[in-house]
């Protein structure tokens, strides 16, 4: 059994495992891959390149293949150039299409000439669809028959040593064109001379090769199958998207928003060096520093009636955070019906309206508290009126925001949930900025 | 095949369709249940109350299983009393747990009369166990066989219909204890006559019932089988949690932490009635509200100085966004590794060091750019050096903020998902105001 991973980085992190490669060896030999790989992740680099140094040889490849690839180019850079032969020498197609873009050209050459020419076939095909479509993530552990085979040849099939989650067998005919798919069960039941067409399965889902990886990811967990085929442009079996391969590409979807919304991406490591790190955070830092000096000279437009009322400059905060909280609840939600599926131009409307009374009811409510905090705060009825009107005004200009702005980079083709919130803050902090100072110019001076 | 859900939603949303129950269930009957689940919460409620109303009425318990809990109480409030009976004439305990949070007491009582005395069982086993508890879960379409049993006898029970994702036969002893788990394809390369036990997996996971849902849903999906057993305090076997579920957990986790981030649930419906939506979204604001207004009194101390530097509150919000951009970049990183349990109190030294530097570096560098057009824009050198050092200041103070406030929260067993990002930004606008206007006293007065 795996000890629980916090229990495991407990013993590595410190040097009390000392760092000989003998001893780190005979503590990891008992793990799991997904465990050593958790545990190389969650290490300092310079403790992560000691344990990597005794990680059993067989297990270094799988342990790659797990890795997340900024904390994975670590190790592959330390590796030393004649350990490659035998880390590769179990190598596969898809191990190979998992590392591809963590290796040196060098490297992928080497590993690619270790493959037979099964798999170079199987890996050539794979590098046709780019990682966002389903044929790039093809399992090729298949139980195929002929379209007209009978359940005795099934059933031999079966007795040979099975792949993970097969529980179906996929028919095909001569031109290697999917006809049919019978689950396995069905099999145990059955005549020995009936044909395998009679037990097929009449509604089971068929992958497209270019289909987006998300929701042939979704189509495989939702189908209640171990797998569901794919086929490339002529109806041509190509391979299948196993549940373990659809649920780890959903976690990357799901940990690729979470990871965006922040500007960054779902590689990154908790330990990665310094200068990589500081580099990789610097645009999100620059972007945001542009829209921040954007939201400053809108300010600065009003530096005469800031000067004569400085209550303005201490409420400012409030304008504009009220704005960006409201504004980010609709862009969350928005961003996640794109995701799903669920908001269409069909809907969007029906959506708007609905945002927009939220945001009313809302803004209605806190305008009010506001106005009254302030007119208390700074004795100043005109003063409460103005910010009054400013925080409703934005917390309804965020709505509007917060459907528009990720519908609209959605048609662009820009992810909602890396941009998004960029924007609908800049537009959020200079609507309210504009609108309080504006109205606080018209109504204080 | 399902159609795609943005071209059923165009279909269904507007009403060319009509409202008659009839054509509707027509259209409906050959859409898979999750994609009506998925249509329904994709509509506006008026429309999703009349398409309801003609799902054939077969389906409606799937589809009410598969919705999110916001949206499905919608359906279940317009559901007419005499329908319930038919709607769960084939409910079982798994559905109605789900169920469970958004159903009446008056119908949860209707639901568990329709139980046999089995699935009654199952009920009251699994309320035992909170839905944050592995135990809740569990599926009990089990191939169990007693561990002595040979593969004549595991053949046999395969040759039943199967439960989906059934790829192993669970032995247990006389007590019902669990004691081993064979691969279902290992049998037909044996010999009628073979002991089952000579065939078990020797490192295959067993869940206790009270681990965590997001944990042991890993491990399911981790473990390349299609399922992993569950047993009790005692090693009973109580059940299993399958691929299916473990994805679907895992989703729900994910899903979670996004939604969140803007301070709403997973199961906010996109189209909630306005009042309700309003509410749920009120707290959050209420909360952001008190944060912006501690702000603002921190920078309420030093009216003086900004009535005579009115180049401070111009510059303010550049000083507090660039501080909660580092910060919410430092703790997103944390959240995901909490969330990984890769952060634990053995590495939090070396994460907050790097964490330091990395700041530190992006600090330097971003404070300089500041100041430079800083002291360009208002022609002031103190001013340069005033927001250069505070901006400094602020980002550092952001990567310790980001490594704490989500360590501390977890220790609290408060979701740092949820309250980190507000807790964070206070101290990033405080501390940025505060060292801002601080030194700007200091200097430019």
């Amino acid at each position: 059994m795996a000890e629980p991973l916090p229990d495991l980085i407990e013993e590595f992190v410190t040097d009390s495992m000392g760092d000989d490669p003998a001893v780190i060896l005979t503590a990891l030999s008992s793990q799991d891959t997904v465990y050593i790989a958790s545990l190389l992740e969650s290490l300092p680099v310079e403790r992560r390149l000691i344990i990597w140094e005794g990680v059993p040889r067989d297990k270094k490849l799988s342990v790659l293949v797990e890795m997340r690839s900024d904390p994975r180019e670590i190790l592959i850079d330390a590796t030393a150039h004649h350990e490659w032969a035998s880390i590769f020498s179990d190598i596969d197609a898809e191990d190979l299409l998992e590392l591809l873009d963590s290796l040196p050209t060098k490297l992928v050459d080497l590993a690619y000439q270790t493959l037979d020419s099964q798999e170079r076939k199987y890996f050539r095909e794979a590098t046709q669809f780019p990682d966002s479509q389903v044929g790039h993530w093809v399992n090729h552990e298949l139980l195929v028959l002929p379209a007209n085979a009978k359940v005795r040849e099934g059933l031999r099939l079966l007795r040979r040593e099975l792949p993970q989650h097969c529980d179906s067998i996929y028919l095909v005919n001569r031109s290697g064109q999917f006809s049919a798919l019978v689950k396995v069960n069905k099999l145990f039941a059955a005549q020995e001379h009936t044909s395998l067409v009679q037990l097929a399965e009449e509604s089971a889902a068929i992958l497209d090769a270019t289909e987006e990886v998300s929701t042939a990811s979704l189509q495989v967990q939702r189908s209640g199958l171990s797998a569901l085929p794919v086929v490339d442009e002529n109806s041509k079996l190509i391979g299948r998207l196993d549940i373990t391969s659809a649920s780890e590409l959903i976690n990357e979807f799901y940990e690729r928003q979470v990871m965006a919304s922040a500007g960054m991406d779902e590689d990154e490591d908790l330990f990665s060096p310094v200068a990589k790190s500081a580099r990789n955070r610097a645009l999100w830092l620059g972007i945001n520093l542009l829209t921040a000096f954007l939201a400053s000279w809108f300010i600065g437009l009003f530096e005469a009636t800031l000067q004569q009322v400085v209550a303005l400059a201490v409420l400012m905060p409030v304008v504009a955070s009220m704005g960006g909280i409201a504004g980010s609840q609709t862009l969350t939600l928005i961003v996640r019906g794109l995701a799903l599926g669920q908001v269409t131009s069909a809907n969007m409307r029906a959506l708007m309206v609905k945002e927009l009374k939220v945001g009313g009811v809302n803004g209605v409510i806190w305008a009010l508290v506001i106005g009254v905090v302030a007119y208390f705060w700074f004795t100043d009825v005109l003063l409460g009126v103005v910010i009054c009107l400013a925080i409703l005004f934005n917390i309804v200009a965020a709505a509007l925001a917060g459907v528009f702005v990720p519908v609209i980079l959605d048609k662009l083709k820009i992810d909602p949930a890396l941009s998004g919130s960029v924007i609908l803050t800049t537009v959020t902090d200079i609507v309210g900025f504009v609108a309080f100072l504006g109205l606080g110019s018209l109504f204080l001076l």
